[in-house]
């Protein structure tokens, strides 16, 4: 058998955001391997084996992955969301850079899945609908100086802006920092979309003026939006449509 | 029959990377509205009637499929890629906000596709594997000036960068001009990744350094991503991996 690595995105939660080529890739996994939560949505076969592991030991579950491919096993590397945005590609690609030569010789695909800001998007309209951007508020592998100025110069470009993993028990402090930037960068009523555990059952969708923010309004299962100066709110009954319109 | 529209993403252009959501819908829609080689994209079938319209007709397009759901149709609106990634979820939202106060309320969904920027991402490794931007590099609906502002800021962001419509016939300038201005912003050796017809079986990805660039590499069927200062390229046999660590 001729093993390989693909790695896989399971989308915000709700298995009807998974691909086609998700679904045919688990199907012929021998191997699936990720965090705990995300290997527990692939369900049990026979001649399927699962190894979920714990959060931030990514490198190491990207190891155990290539080295059961180069035994020919057949190993998906399951993420939430997009596999290449916040989640297990890069960590792959950093031990295959720092692994033996036989990891490069490998066959190793990534296959994308719906990420999350994309997918609460959709849940509320479209405020990602003009140029935008993607930040990693997580200050676990970057200083908070650099997030800080991210923050300042996203605000100046007019950016949208979506942030993942915006607040943890480890770093409480975090979001609240951003927001105080936000707050001092935009000096308006933009919304900030608070989307929690979007496409599942229990989601929640909260829009909040930027100014009436705070930091309990995120945790670790949401993923947060914000407009930019241009976006608008259509009010109706039922749940407001928040757009940003496709001109500057 | 209660009418509804739905804005669907249908991915890059591989049918194996449409959702089960999308997939769903499509088969329950009586009709499907959309760009000509995008509803070419939906296969025919007894109760589907196709609207295929031109492009830039976005408004009309997205009026008419409001008026056939307030008629009691389920009306389908096809994107390419993501609906709220530069594609119809704003224009519909548009129309709605300036529509009659009937087009409120009517069900409107949002369901997302892979995005372009995602699929071409995945097709080379994880360029966007740390905080990134999405630009549209179309000057049809903003002025040059915001382009260029934006090119800027992103470069000082160090964010890696992905942009949509690079080129066109009618503006066979921009991309160039976009090219002197990221050369100025960034100086340095990162590549830029031209990804042509991701996913389909005529894709192309083509990896250059920036300073190597030239406008001819980029057609309106190419997306083209660009690093950060970050971002590493893991030579190999074959095509290489390039990826941007989950540091910084």
């Amino acid at each position: 058998m001729i093993g390989w690595v693909r790695i896989v995105g399971l989308g915000p939660g709700d298995e009807a955001l998974w691909t086609r080529q998700v679904s045919d890739t688990l199907a012929q996994a021998t191997d699936v391997v990720g965090y705990i939560p995300y290997v527990n949505r692939v369900a049990d076969r026979d001649g399927l084996v699962k190894h979920a592991s714990d959060n931030r030991l990514e490198v190491d579950r990207a190891q155990q992955a290539l080295t059961m491919a180069t035994e020919g096993r057949r190993v998906a590397v399951v993420s939430s969301g997009d596999p290449g945005v916040f989640a297990m590609a890069s960590a792959v690609f950093e031990a295959v850079e720092a692994g033996p030569p036989e990891w490069r010789a490998l066959d190793i695909q990534v296959q994308p899945g719906i990420t999350a800001m994309l997918a609460a998007s959709a849940a509320c309209g479209a405020p990602l609908g003009h140029d935008f951007c993607a930040i990693n508020l997580s200050d676990n592998l970057k200083p908070w100086e650099v997030i800080e100025r991210r923050l300042h110069l996203a605000a100046e470009a007019d950016f949208a802006m979506a942030f993942y993993n915006p607040r943890s028990a480890s770093r409480p402090e975090g979001f609240a920092r951003a927001l105080t930037v936000l707050n001092e960068a935009c000096g308006d009523n933009r919304p900030m979309i608070f989307a929690r555990n979007v496409s599942l059952p229990d989601q929640t969708i909260r829009i909040v003026p930027l100014p009436d923010t705070t930091p309990d309004m995120a945790d670790m299962r949401t993923v947060v939006l914000l407009g930019s100066s241009r976006t608008r709110i259509i009010e109706r009954d039922g749940a407001p449509i928040v757009y940003t319109p496709r001109s500057i």
